[in-house]
């Protein structure tokens, strides 16, 4: 009834060869003309013949024929994240992109939920993207980074709490953000102070260097630290509030602000004064914290600009043989606010 | 005084030839192998040799490579959200991709930031995806469709408020949560309704369509609608909240929780009594709306899961000369608090 799909496609893709025929010029000249090969000189009557019949005939170069006559492609590749990100994340993405876009790399995301480290470095490498920036959720090995940098990956680059030999690093400076927030609920003459481990799937790799944090400005000064387990619901919020003072603690730093908001609220039900009986301290700076009743102190997180992350790819990609380098990409700063 | 990149790179990568050399298989063998083609038999032993001297070589086949040899590939392309994306997206994406996985595809986003719809449907037509599931920031034409098919994509798929000639449809029906809030309104007897619209970048898309809404559900009941653009900040708000009684409202249906909440924390400070004077509904049903005093009225979004848009990407691409598809992705449901 209807011929198969392979061979419509086949029947309707036009090829180089017809733009070539069509504009009446070579095939290496549609090429050159098309992937923007600055190294051969074409005139512009040339160039706009080749570009208008490309037009007529919906011709769209191949990248992966394109990748594989070059060796590799201008591909960035980014493993998705997939645990919900939030307004930090997102402006830095859309200025990574933007900053890549104008260098003339293409950024592509890389659904890896649920993969092994090395099982997901053999799928990336499979794309041949000149670099790769990994970020924490799929921790690289060594023979990962050895697999990319194979298959012809020039740039290697962790976003995440650890080096990876062989990769570059930016290194997210969680630790710095349980260390601020305990600092200054130390300052406050807090003793007992809990530390929210959100137990959703994908946060403790935020959620672990902050505990570290914590633990860090607390050696020494006398306060101890109590890790709180917490799912992001208001029962277990209410449960835990109704064991506050069995307890004993005195301040809590909540992961980030949601967290916070969720546990002020059920410490404000269960008749605990903020911050008159215990200081809370969330991250992040949103703006609801700032809506809230005490008015919610925050450690606000200054992320190095995407550009930066950009720059490294480039410099990476044209001098893949140099040093890994290691850049930090958070800075951390308290600000204080009513709750503590 | 170091080699270049490209030599470096030549000199190390693998080739099935040498894959095959090692495990003493013809190229072929090893090309059935490590692309898990079911038509051809191949003993277990040898599938076993292959497997191991691709590992011990670092050998990775080449995803551009074998789309080239088979037309298309496995990849089916989503442009990156460029606006932040809250729980609700992250969730239908992870079971997307999940879903797509089991169904042996792989998810790639690119990034689409700031290119023109036809810009993008060219560069994403450039890595020869076998379907692309393209939501509502980059509005797909009929041109952009057609290039996408003629590149060898099967299944081209629409996410968004309306239909593109030639490709499917998964409508997000946001107008419905419009409807919803403002039904909720007037049933409560409000007569002067304002619609929040973000003046954020990338949020008319929604805004729009629940402004709609809003509009069809006020429609012959006698109430009013009253657009009013707002910023996503304290001060906005509080300027808005300051003309509140001169524009003679008495309900206002805010966007989302985020808006609501920012609105109703500065109609607060402004002396504006919630519910009595103003009555506030929200949409996302998050639950920091619960959190508050009053409680937020909000508007509860059902999405049809992600694994039933895998099923149609899959039935898509196995018969991609089938009538194009229309089915709606969204179900709101009003759920009345304290605030309105």
């Amino acid at each position: 009834m209807s011929q198969s799909p392979k061979q419509s496609a086949d029947r309707t893709a036009p090829t180089s060869a017809d733009v070539a025929r069509l504009a009446g010029v070579s095939r290496a000249t549609v090429s050159y003309v098309l992937n923007n090969t600055a190294t051969v000189r074409i005139s512009d009557g040339t160039r706009r013949k080749v570009r208008e019949a490309a037009e007529e005939l919906g011709y769209v170069p191949h990248a992966a024929a394109r990748s594989l006559r070059a060796g590799h492609t201008r591909m960035v590749l980014l493993p998705t994240a997939s645990v919900p990100v939030g307004p930090l994340y997102s402006a830095f993405f859309d200025e990574l992109q933007w900053a890549l876009r104008r260098l003339d790399y293409t950024v592509v995301q890389y659904g890896s939920l649920g993969m092994e480290a090395d099982e997901a470095a053999r799928a990336w490498a499979e794309l041949r993207p000149v670099a790769v920036v990994s970020s924490g959720e799929i921790a690289l090995t060594p023979q990962g980074v050895e697999v990319l940098k194979r298959s012809g990956a020039k740039a290697v680059i962790t976003l995440g709490a650890h080096r990876v030999e062989g990769a570059h690093a930016l290194v997210l400076n969680q630790s710095e953000i349980g260390r601020q927030a305990v600092a200054h609920l130390v300052r406050r003459g807090r003793r007992r102070i809990g530390v929210i481990m959100p137990e959703e799937r994908g946060l403790d790799f935020f959620s672990e260097p902050r505990l570290e944090g914590a633990r860090q400005a607390a050696a020494g000064t006398g306060a101890e630290i109590v890790p709180l387990p917490l799912r992001y619901e208001e029962e277990p919020a209410a449960a835990l509030a109704g064991r506050w003072r069995e307890l004993g603690l005195d301040a809590v730093f909540s992961y980030n602000d949601e967290y916070a908001m969720l546990l002020m609220r059920a410490l404000q039900d269960a008749g605990i004064d903020v911050p008159g009986e215990t200081s809370v301290v969330g991250a992040d700076d949103l703006l609801l914290g700032r809506l809230l009743r005490p008015r919610l102190s925050t450690v606000q997180i200054d992320m190095v600009i995407g550009r930066q992350l950009a720059e490294l790819v480039d410099r990476v990609v044209r001098d893949p043989d140099g040093t890994p380098e290691r850049h930090d990409l958070i800075a951390a700063r308290l600000i204080p606010r009513e709750s503590s």
